[in-house]
């Protein structure tokens, strides 16, 4: 039954059907994937070609490093201004600029608040995050470290539709969590970006780091070396031992985006999938409302309401007797929301719409 | 085929087969567990019921904290003076001691030395690690804020057979990583315990912290939140998207622990094992060498050279080709190691000393 959940989200099924084929033995090891040795052959060689499909499928120039980190999205909140707020050496900087999007965005601030100076490039409109604003609404500070912005907000809803633009000579810090690996980025205009692959890429327990190689040499001491790009860039990201099945389910989702058409395909799916869903919500005369400006709509995460919320229980449980799974908004907003991962498919996507519609017909007197 | 590795480890092979059959779908959920979100009630029951399991079976008070952390060792090599060092409040101790007894421990060290003052507690024996110390062979200072040593050191060889013990008031932190779950430990004498999954109780992504929850208020500011215990135990280890799958695995293989007789079991075993592995090596006439002092020697991990080193590699290539895998030395050391971790059965330790006595056949001319 397809899950809507926000993340850890569904894998597609042929993924999901060769784990289960393979796992009594990784190709011709001997040795169940759960069990092989990180400093196997047989690892080193899955390791090394899921950072070149990553390179090739994903668009990663060659003066980025891959690394595979622990700790998630809430991690590198941390890791981030550990290593880029430039806390220490000759150019000290102790300040960044935070664009506020979302929740997310929003707790990124916070944690890069106990760093050094945070100046916030307010992304609301009218108090609310319904919009990602425009370049021109915005100020970055000349002498801050980084600018840091969240690509997509799985709570809001809210995407940057477009790479940010800034300027050659500021770096810019993209959360991509939520939907890396479903458009192209233009990497290049980015010093950095994170993805965690429990959405459009794998299993979770994997943080996917996207670092220009001429941003390795500013970490403080008192950052972690797991958390230290530096150390994990010297150590092929092995410094401590990796979470080896998390890495081999990110090579198998590789390999099926490849044979699916890439990331381009990727992109024209999630557009097919997302632009039905919101013709939904649109030509439902409001029985169902989205809130975002229209040119901020996520592609990934369409958080909505019933204009009658008292509704909104009944709609998840006869959602779930159809065998739609884990509609139910976040814990922080309520609601309801649909997320539209690589691993569902569009077919996923119209048994959904397709019951929004029966359910509207049946309830909206 | 059998994997000796220092982990990743065998899992019992009952494990894989069940994660294999319940891929799918996890219990009633409809997803499955690869899929599965944290936020469901599917997942906090199961989260739950591993924290409870752990605790039952592992023999841990209720004045102490479990936590489910990721980054390994080497993120709790950092985490650990963050936490416990006091480095900053009313009670600033800024020093430990550090009691290094092989490779792990020296390594827990260095990455101590960051943050403050580390004492270290010298454990070789004419520069060698072949003998974990008695108390009455080194010297804790007073006023450290914690007391370090690794209950088992798995390039050396080297195990504490016993827990230690220096009077109530000291802290005393173990790394057990790779002997928790094979003996009963006074958890009581500690003040933290933690484990990296991968060598017995689980796949590599996931690290077991027992912390005593007087010890939850010190951290530094600069504390990543990931490795904060106090904020992941105020969020049940869930304030970053855990390793959902790697948390199931945990739980399958205390379930197995638990219908195999617990962790009298796994120790009695554990005996057996490695006991008739010390019997071919002594029993050699030279043939085969292990330098660790008997009362030392690890049930875990035993590192063996041949008289003929020569011939290592040989027996390395024999042993793979009658099915035994990984019998290779730490890269740090080289020589020979076969790892006894609890997914690996009598059985297949008989299969590898069968090997070697064969191999003393042919080749001790």
């Amino acid at each position: 039954m397809p899950s809507f959940a926000a993340g850890p989200a569904e894998l597609p099924k042929e993924v999901v059907e060769r784990i289960r084929r393979e796992l009594p033995a990784f190709e011709d090891s001997g040795v169940s994937i759960l069990s092989l040795t990180h400093r196997s052959t047989h690892f080193t060689n899955l390791l090394n070609r899921t950072l070149k499909d990553l390179r090739e499928i994903c668009l990663i120039p060659n003066n980025y490093e891959i690394l595979l980190l622990s700790g998630g999205g809430a991690g590198q909140f941390d890791a981030i201004p550990l290593n880029l707020m430039r806390l220490n050496g000759d150019d000290v900087k102790f300040n960044a600029d935070y664009l506020v999007t979302g929740l997310w965005s929003e707790q990124a601030a916070k944690h890069a608040s106990k760093y050094g100076k945070v100046k916030i490039l307010p992304g609301t409109t009218n108090g609310k995050y319904v919009r990602f604003p425009k370049r021109s609404e915005y100020e970055v500070s000349p002498d801050s470290a980084y600018l840091y912005y969240c690509s997509n907000e799985t709570i809001n809803g809210v995407e940057a539709c477009d790479d940010i633009d800034v300027g050659m000579d500021k770096v810019v810090v993209a959360d991509t969590s939520s939907n890396f690996g479903t458009r192209p980025f233009a990497i290049s205009k980015h010093g950095l970006l994170f993805s965690c692959v429990q959405k459009n890429l794998g299993v979770a327990g994997l943080t996917i780091v996207i670092v220009r190689n001429d941003l390795l040499t500013y970490a403080h001491p008192f950052c972690p070396s797991v958390l230290n790009y530096h150390c994990q860039r010297d150590n092929n990201s092995v410094y401590n031992t990796p979470p080896t099945f998390n890495i081999y389910v990110l090579s198998l989702v590789l390999q099926w985006m490849r044979s699916e058409g890439g990331l381009e395909e990727m992109y024209k799916r999630s557009l097919v999938k997302s632009s039905s869903l919101y013709a939904v919500i649109d030509n439902s005369n409001g029985f169902y409302i989205n809130p975002v400006s229209v040119e901020s709509r996520s592609r990934m995460n369409i958080p909505f309401r019933l204009k009658n919320p008292d509704l909104e229980r009944t709609f998840l449980s006869y959602a779930k007797a159809d065998g739609l799974m884990d509609l139910g908004g976040h814990r922080s907003v309520g609601g309801l929301r649909a997320s539209l991962y690589n691993g569902l498919t569009v077919a996923d996507v119209q048994h959904l719409t397709a019951f929004m519609a029966r359910f509207q017909e049946k309830y909206d007197v």
